[in-house]
């Protein structure tokens, strides 16, 4: 049995606008209806594999359990990292977490944020792995390069590669120039490394102890303070903070003895870029790729996305472009330029652009909600609660609110008294009242908001009891 | 004393997504903060110009009333063609109307979509053609060409362009194709036909009766027939339907003996498709033209534009592009095809979407709306009505409605009962009750509506009474 460890803290701006600070590329459906995440997860479920463990962020908890969910995928434990930590502390609290149950248990690490369009290949490679793990080998899964990429970290093996084996491990080689990714590619002694290896928990925690052993005290203690917080273990602040900022790569990989690499051959792609969407995405005989209400005449080689039902794209005449439109935000960029948008991400984030890190929805514990419109006295928002939902029992100083209920039904708390309200009705919460908003319902529950006041930031809010601890 | 004829009934398609045929181009601020339609009208206002005289389509009446208010120029009439019949009907009834008062009457025909940055300049160029006018003389204004152009028609001279002096006209050249355009170019004889030109009332109706006399009756029964409406004159229906679809040159200008040219060489545009807006915003020196919140990397010789404050545009290594985000709809183009977004806009009405004709806003007489979110059982628009704006006394069979007054004062009328509501107030309308709005204060007043029921399509509407002749 292979417990999966699912490692989604990251939050990457070469995907922006789609993938933002607050909601990462492994959360959108970029390739396809489902998640990133999704993927990842669905991958490493079946025969063989126990129930995942998830290591993320806080912002992002109630992401992944709803994605999870969605997925029909049902989590072991979400571990929420109190601050990002990069991902040797992140493999090492999993290996910690396991080995307190069995050490033996094996545990295949990967990112969430990977596509591997060919799911049963890579399980049959995984499988390849377990001998060599179960015999205190750390396995790393190397694919096999179809092109000599800069990107990418690579592997050296000893001798040429041979599918379906595992081979022994020369030495790690950082993201090469252009000439030494020709000369790797070429050789055919090398694979990319795409940060994916099985291990027994016991296996890992003897390489940190050996190689990275400032990490273990922190992380120990990180765990132990650990608390139990609505299904998610949230693991100690004060002891995380210690810990190194390191990628299990430097900190173990580069230095251990017992690697093991099994080639693979059937896809993969980290999507580092809009340039590699639009590849995996599968170009059509002219080389365009498209999603959602695009208009192209006379274009190629191009990836055209409108992401709104609501937004229509016209594209005239494009060569080599990556166009991304969304309502709050449109980038068009020359396609082998596309790296670029982190430069461009910074430029919005100086001229505080709101659109740099954040998206017009905004997901929290309990759903989600976006803003409509907004002017300097009012404001309108669309708020979603999940069924069973609660928002936390507050009050504003600076605006009342109008909320009418448009889909669902809403349990509403104004000043102690309790209404239940359904499609069409209405409710008035005037400023200073202490109120609260639930969805007892099965269903989705969506409320129109109309603000009105003359402060409506996000941060005019008192908070009195909050189901999510955030009071 | 010369008369304006501002003519603005048209409605292009090559500079959507800005213009659509709800609110074509004259009406949008294309280049700086006027609408092309407000600075034709100051160009024409001050010494030696009356008020002016404006012929435009029933759904824009209200527009161009509210645009001169705002540029501060007072029209002497507004008159409604009940359908477009192209420009020679439009220029005879407003000949005949000045000529009812003054046959006398000196009238300035000119388009209301072009953009002349000097108007001093251009009024001087007006004086020249005066004496002539006066004489008897179709007096047109001819642009000096700083291009081979093919999509203007030409006007040929008897000798060599002298500024600033009436010629004799020897003919008009339709469109040429590119050889010809640059033989005319390089001779030195030909000017570009802008559309503009000046006579007394009596020698352009005379000119009419000589040369397109089919259509004398059906428009002077049109003005005959019109009818006074909330200051506009609204022409006779069934008489105009009558006049044959046909341009002034066509009918008239190519035809007639008694034509002059007046050089004109400070400046025109017709603003006929993006790379012209390219041109008159002024690109900088790596030849960018930018508005609204756009960020370049490393762009050149293109045109960026975002119409939208909430609209994030980031551009990267584009070279000859236009490119126009607005929430809606976007379009980006090879700088060099962007006429071709008129065969995007037919696909777009091919495919049904509403971004083709429509836009986000929707001007009506009272003032206007937005749907800020649509779904399936409810809809929620920002509606704002202009100070002494009253919408119909109406009623809906499929949805009820929620108003929140958000900015200045609304009189509501709810099954007769009528109560004033103020910012942070709201009002609820049953499903089938009769109710009206309207804005008796004197700031414009804004109202968030949210609609729920089954069907919420605009044509849900039963008018009982209204102030602008629609029920």
């Amino acid at each position: 049995m292979i417990t999966p460890v699912l490692l989604c803290g990251g939050a990457g701006t070469r995907l922006w606008p789609l993938s933002r600070k607050g909601y990462p590329k492994q959360f959108a459906p970029l390739v396809g209806d489902e998640s990133l995440f999704q993927a990842s997860a669905r991958r490493l479920a079946g025969p063989g594999f126990g129930a995942p463990l998830v290591v993320t962020a806080g912002d992002f908890r109630f992401l992944v359990a709803e994605q999870l969910m969605q997925a029909g995928v049902d989590p072991g434990a979400i571990l929420i990292e109190p601050s990002a930590r990069n991902t040797a502390p992140a493999v090492l609290v999993a290996a910690m977490r396991l080995a307190q149950d069995d050490p033996q248990a094996l545990m295949l690490v990967a990112p969430s944020d990977h596509v591997v369009p060919d799911a049963a290949a890579f399980r049959a490679a995984v499988a390849v792995g377990v001998a060599p793990a179960e015999a205190g080998q750390i396995v790393t899964f190397g694919i096999r390069p179809t092109h000599a990429e800069t990107g990418y970290g690579w592997l050296e093996l000893e001798s040429e590669v041979a599918e379906g084996a595992p081979a022994p491990l020369t030495r790690f080689v950082e993201k090469p120039d252009a000439a030494r990714a020709a000369r790797m590619f070429a050789s055919g002694r090398y694979l990319w490394n795409a940060g994916i290896f099985l291990a027994t928990a016991e296996t890992l925690v003897a390489a940190f102890r050996a190689h990275a052993p400032e990490l273990m005290a922190p992380v120990a203690a990180a765990l132990d303070g650990a608390r139990p917080d609505l299904g998610f273990l949230r693991l100690d602040a004060a002891a995380w903070e210690g810990a190194r900022d390191i990628s299990v790569d430097y900190a173990v990989m580069e230095r251990a003895p017992n690697l093991s690499v099994v080639p693979f051959g059937a896809g993969w792609s980290d999507l580092g870029g809009w340039d590699a969407i639009w590849r995996e995405m599968g170009p059509d005989d002219r080389g365009l790729a498209q999603s959602g209400p695009v208009t192209a005449i006379d274009c190629a080689d191009s990836l055209l996305r409108s992401e709104s039902d609501g937004l229509e794209l016209v594209c005239i005449g494009l060569r080599d472009v990556v166009a991304v439109a969304m309502p709050d935000a449109v980038l068009i960029a020359d396609r082998a330029r596309a790296q670029e948008v982190r430069l461009a991400v910074s430029a919005l984030r100086a001229k505080g652009a709101r659109q740099a890190d954040s998206f017009a929805r905004d997901h929290r514990p309990w759903g989600w909600f976006e803003t409509l419109a907004r002017e300097d006295r009012f404001q309108v928002k669309r708020i979603v609660v999940r069924p069973g939902g609660i928002l936390s029992l507050q009050s504003h100083m600076h605006r009342a609110e109008h909320w009418v209920v448009v889909s669902g039904t809403a349990r509403v708390t104004v000043d102690g008294e309790e209404r239940l309200l359904t499609e069409n009705e209405s409710v008035y919460v005037p400023l200073g009242a202490v109120h609260r908003l639930e969805n007892p319902g099965r269903l989705p529950m969506v409320l129109i908001e109309v603000q009105t006041g003359t402060y409506l930031g996000e941060d005019d809010i008192i908070r009195y009891e909050d189901l999510y601890a955030r009071s």
